[in-house]
């Protein structure tokens, strides 16, 4: 059982974990200058309670902290008002609970593809907000793992968090720089490697014949897109057909679209 | 021809249009207190130009401004620094370049529905990021029209605008407060009005024959969702296949995977 514990002092120092949150995701005195990762709000909170991530601790006000179950939690769980919880983060948070935790084991590329049917491979996904929906979207609709290439972002950002709704948190990840080939070694696993380009040439998803197949779909930056490189060593180029003189779809919506062509 | 025209001071009152942007789109001095229309960066600023909406002026850099096309125009083109520009508009833009025009006249439902063989018909949309993402979506998914039913945003305001890609400018819109008549009308016209929903009673999207028909999409809020009425005066409900335990997708997510689904 979690200790609730009022503090109502902004400057006490067992809330150093909370305090500045807008950097608290990356602090140069922590492993690889990554931060905690930081959960907000009681949907995202309970992902990372019951995540792997060691939980270090929550802050809410009491009505929030009491929404969530910590039976099985052996942290203390500070409570207090809005005020200083906004005095502590550095800005008003309308989520009223947060909680923080170290970083979990980085998942292993290997065992992650040995199992996995269906795959997202992203290279150059900067965007803290398209990473998280990434997530999000692989989430709901059945991708079982997301490969990290070169070029994206921490996936374990506040802001990625957030808008995965705690997602980054339960869906697996791994990360590899060995660029491309890591996508000849998911050829030799058995994956269908579909790289998602808006490129005239490539494949209507719908005729891909990906359904039911074990998929390692390919996702690349918004703007540049994938490179050629990654786009020569997948199988197949795959596209959804767009209107004319329209941008290509944002990358998580695109990877969405996918995502769903595979069910 | 534009008039290309220095200004230096940002006190200047020719930069009315442009100052204060964070509640350009809100002018209680305006018709309906509904302000101007603000489009930002290059892309954007010339899909305002090919748009029906009456340009007002631009403001920009001089790079930006030199990269459109500005020989259609009778308006003045406003040139200054980034630091004037950020004076002005109360923060930084890393866009270089803002257009303001008037707003167009409104759509008319009936000729909307006449004519337009798909549709997103929406109900309760009030974030301004998700309706700009589902006009964007319908622009690049072949979606003809947008119906924004009761607890709609104005889609044209500036977030709106800019996270469409300016595609709110493109893609015809009205507005409906006769609900859920507006759904039978709709089917009345011959429209299948599908009710995009995450009850597992609701069809999968895919076997429910939508493809080629004649389809209104029918999208609810984040959240709360689709209300009753609205559902019980749809044709069918449809379901995206979601993995348990997951929360449904983001209502602009949902609907371009819906609107690939009619493709």
């Amino acid at each position: 059982m979690a200790t609730v514990i009022e503090i109502n002092d902004p400057a006490d120092p067992r809330l150093d974990d909370f305090r500045d949150l807008s950097t608290a995701d990356r602090r140069p005195d922590r492993p690889g200058g990554r931060g905690l990762v930081i959960a907000e709000g009681v949907v995202v909170v309970e992902r990372l309670l019951a995540s792997p991530y060691p939980v270090r601790g929550l802050l809410g006000v009491r009505r929030r902290v009491e929404a969530l179950d910590l039976s099985e939690l052996d942290v203390p769980a500070y409570v207090t008002s809005a005020e200083v919880m906004a005095s502590v983060v550095g800005f008003h948070l309308n989520r009223g609970v947060l909680a923080a935790a170290d970083r979990a084991p980085a998942v292993d590329l290997d065992a992650l593809t040995d199992t996995a049917q269906r795959l997202a491979v992203l290279e150059g996904v900067g965007d803290h907000e398209n990473l998280g929906s990434i997530f999000r979207n692989a989430a709901a609709l059945g991708v079982d793992g997301v490969i990290l290439g070169p070029g994206c972002s921490d996936p374990l950002y506040r802001r990625s968090v957030r808008v995965s709704m705690g997602h980054v948190l339960r869906v697996p990840f791994a990360t590899t720089d060995q660029w491309p080939a890591t996508l000849n070694m998911l050829r030799q696993k058995g994956y269908t490697v579909a790289a998602l380009t808006p490129h005239p040439s490539a494949l209507h998803l719908a005729d891909a014949g990906l359904r039911g197949r074990r998929v390692a779909v390919l996702l690349g930056s918004e703007g540049p897109g994938l490179t050629d490189e990654a786009i020569a060593a997948a199988d197949l180029a795959v596209r959804i057909p767009m209107s004319s003189g329209v941008d290509s779809l944002n990358v998580a919506t695109a990877g969405a679209v996918a995502f769903y062509a595979l069910l």
